[in-house]
């Protein structure tokens, strides 16, 4: 038994310096994101390994409220065999569980409730490598990238809405005593007790491909907030949120606490029970990565809840001129097979003016670029290690129909992945559709000017997660600032060399703004987690 | 002309002032309550009550985009002839005015735009004498209760919502630079922007008793966040908000800023121009205070804005025990009858065990309590002018007809204003209904535990801004606090002296906690603000 004070005195100072450095957003992370030995150790790798495959073939080990049968659901792209089955809770015994594990939580103090939830995250952090296993074997990531994304950088995202989510529970000071000047008289003296109190029972939502990465701010930022959590992986991506609810239940038994504030809700395929917990009356929370389409669902109808949703848009590269035009190409084309386009983040639309842009190689007309960008790709993709390497497996079927609906789009100019495709500003109904995966179209408009109103205008009214403009302007930097401000995007400009618009840092890099129709939240900032809890006050005289 | 800067110059050190109390919550005041001539000088008082007879049967001087007719609607409780005419905007020349004064206003600093608001608080300061008498003309309040609470403690619920909006718009910096060290390589050196910018058109709605003190946290919260507001007063209490605006648009017209980025929007008694303008695509923030009715249409029906309501709720007491009965009964009987009961924060219910409760003076049963409240009311209220001083007059026909309505219940035991009704806990379907106004129910129940259950269920349910506990009791006064947490309400304990569990002070008591269906705001909390603006990044490579 450890108390959840002691685990906030342990963890303290990493809490003050995550406080910091989130405040700060400047660079900073607490989990080595590199899989060496001389980081993690010499055991670490082999016995992770290990501990993915005795997971498989069996039940999994986690109790879950109201189970009476199990749920196997998960499919490697890798094409092993997974097997695991899971408990699979009923939605009222789940909800009741949580509900039933408020109020110890509750009493708590904030830094307590921390202090707990980065405990958890350094024993997620311990068994990184099995997670990293359990991410690729679900989402088809190559080890390395489910090993940083789906490991290091999804605990610090993890402990960053920790953080934040402590800072802004204790803003208002827990004791507060002040005296009012009365004319004549003796001034009043009051005594004040402020209390952070959770919203309610929260619901995570899981995605498929970034199952830990995505979900891990809103737990944590629900459950330091002093809510219990629902957690509801999507059925092909179960074992890393699995994994994480496991320890989470572990921590909190050890601390003397209710397991039940985090739970884990499986489902078979298509059986609804996402829908059916969003708009349960006590379920007040709901955080969901995924499509537009149960996203926009949930905005519309879960509306006893707030709702944090993080779906899909048309991400936007600007391109007007560089001073390396390798570097863009290089750039660009790991960007487009990173995972093979399977991030909310990688680009699909290219803008470039028909009448070519200006590089240190001299000028280049928009196919001189396509043949240039179709290089760099087959470059970066030449080496078949290296392709696995940087594609990782195609994660499911419905990307798998993209790319067959894609093929047969006039103008394609690279068929291998990542396609390319040639396209006008005609083709708008096209490339203003959602096209998740390695998919992407390389747009001619007449100007730089009219690439910025089209970034402008598509990303107001279809969303986007990024976008990247390279330009030697200081003219066209400043336009495409105030188009991104416009569409309400987060801007990266002439990444020529290893930063990557597909990828933002925690603690540094917002993801997501809620200006625009592709997400309603920015991970994370203070309206991330000041929605999830309310302070109330209690007062008194004092002499 | 002053630019922006330099009103944030000229007011740097009160909004530094403003935010270190707003976090530290211990009592401060920006501006002084008292209408006293040392304190706002001699001729104050004269200079302000002519300015105000001065506006009188005339138009109202202040431009209004579309505006083609006049509207006047207001009618003094205290029956002097108001006859103000409005210029009536139109809401499609509203919103487009509004939208056009937007980008100028994104392009300051988070702190131009506060030392902007700043000034316009300083300049209601100094207008203090002319807005008292219209709060007082429209909304029936004495004059000394205008002069406070429509006044200073407006003004202070103005800087307050100010001061956390400048807090939370600059707690992301504005520029950033960081190093990711890189494994055999030189570190990735980002230069970072983040902008705060806002949701888009606000729109603040205003209630016919509190116009200027409801109204401002929202008016300064979407302002410094970023966005133009429309202001909507209630037809009834017009003047106080024209002013607030007419010296809104002077203060923007000198900073070289289109004043358009604060409009008044009037209307004829039932247009329905609140609801026009609320449902508008481009509005995308609301501020509303007043009835339950349309403060939940507007949470149901605009859905293309964030929604802060402030309605209505049982204010409950609960009375256990105390060591100071004629305190008690003293503070109390001045709850019930300030403003004649017209505040969202009057208790309502009074909640106390059939079998008595023990005070200094001995046992009370609960009708000798209900004879001791009469009298306490009774003698606060005999002399003419200090009741005259203490109520002010009815507002309006809806509180009349509820009087009324009152005066035909079972158990009135006192039918003078304020009115109080003796109940039972089976006449749930009675002291459930709201009656905003001087009405009161005292309600006996079997034991304190009881009164805290009838308490904690019925908050719940419908709702409350406010709640008092009396009690000598640590463990009665430990349940209270729970209760209080479970129904989402504030605590007052005890208040026996010159604290009124009605009345909240500016950057020390919240107001509203969004906990309960009462409010979905509490002024003023981060969360109050940080759902107006976005914080939108662009990063770029430094050398």
């Amino acid at each position: 038994m450890t108390t959840p004070a002691e685990f906030y005195d342990r963890h303290r100072e990493l809490l003050d310096r995550a406080i910091d450095a989130a405040a700060a957003r400047d660079y900073w992370s607490a989990y080595p994101e590199s899989p060496s030995r001389s980081v993690y150790g010499e055991q670490a790798a082999p016995a992770g390994k290990q501990a993915f495959q005795a997971l498989l073939g069996r039940e999994f080990p986690i109790e879950v409220p109201g189970a009476r049968t199990t749920v196997s659901s998960e499919l490697s792209p890798y094409g092993i065999e997974l097997d695991v089955r899971y408990p699979q809770g009923d939605p009222a015994a789940l909800i009741a569980a949580a509900r039933a594990a408020t109020p110890q939580w509750r009493a708590l103090e904030p830094q307590e409730r921390a202090g707990v939830a980065a405990e958890i995250l350094q024993r997620l952090n311990a068994r990184i490598y099995e997670l990293a296993h359990a991410v690729q074997h679900t989402c088809g990531q190559a080890f390395v990238m489910a090993f940083q994304a789906g490991g290091a950088h999804a605990q610090d995202r993890g402990l960053e809405a920790v953080a934040v989510a402590l800072a802004e529970t204790t803003r208002i000071p827990a004791t507060a005593s002040g005296s009012k000047p009365q004319r004549g008289g003796d001034p009043l003296r009051l005594e004040k007790t402020s209390t952070a109190v959770g919203r309610g029972v929260a619901l995570v939502i899981g995605c498929n491909t970034f199952p830990t990465w995505n979900s891990y701010p809103g737990l944590f930022a629900s459950l330091v907030t002093g809510n219990p959590v629902i957690v509801k992986p999507h059925p092909g991506a179960v074992l890393p949120l699995a994994i994480t609810v496991q320890i989470a239940r572990d921590v909190l038994t050890e601390a003397g606490l209710d397991p039940n504030l985090v739970t884990l809700a499986v489902e078979q395929r298509g059986e609804g029970i996402a829908a059916t917990l969003a708009t349960h009356p006590e379920v007040r929370i709901i955080d969901f990565t995924g499509s537009s389409e149960f996203g926009s669902w949930l905005e519309a109808n879960a509306r006893q809840a707030v709702v944090y949703t993080e779906k899909a848009g048309l991400n936007t590269v600007i391109v007007d001129s560089t001073d390396d035009y390798k570097g863009l190409l290089r750039n660009l084309a790991f960007s487009l097979s990173l995972y093979s386009g399977q991030m909310c983040t990688t680009p699909q639309n290219i803008f470039l003016p028909g009448t070519g842009i200006a590089t240190d190689l001299g000028p280049k007309s928009p196919a001189e670029f396509g043949a240039d960008l179709g290089a760099a790709l087959d470059k970066l993709l030449g080496d078949p290690q290296r392709a696995a390497g940087t594609l990782g497996e195609i994660v499911n079927d419905g990307v798998r129909a993209r790319i067959a609906e894609a093929g047969d789009l006039p103008g394609v100019l690279r068929s291998a992945l990542p396609m390319v495709i040639r396209a006008a500003p005609s083709d708008e109904k096209t490339f203003t559709r959602e096209w998740f995966g390695p998919i992407s179209f390389l747009i001619t408009t007449t100007s730089t000017a009219h690439s910025l109103e089209l970034f402008r205008d598509t990303v107001r009214q279809h969303g986007a997660l990024t976008a990247l403009v390279h330009s030697t302007s200081p003219e066209v930097l400043a336009d495409a600032r105030e188009a991104a401000l416009d569409a309400g995007v987060h801007l990266s400009e002439n990444l020529t060399g290893g930063v990557f618009v597909n990828q933002t840092a925690a603690f540094s890099d917002l993801h997501g703004t809620g200006a625009n129709p592709a997400a309603t939240a920015s991970l994370s900032d203070a309206a991330f987690v000041t929605g999830r809890f309310f302070t109330l006050q209690s007062r008194r005289h004092t002499s």
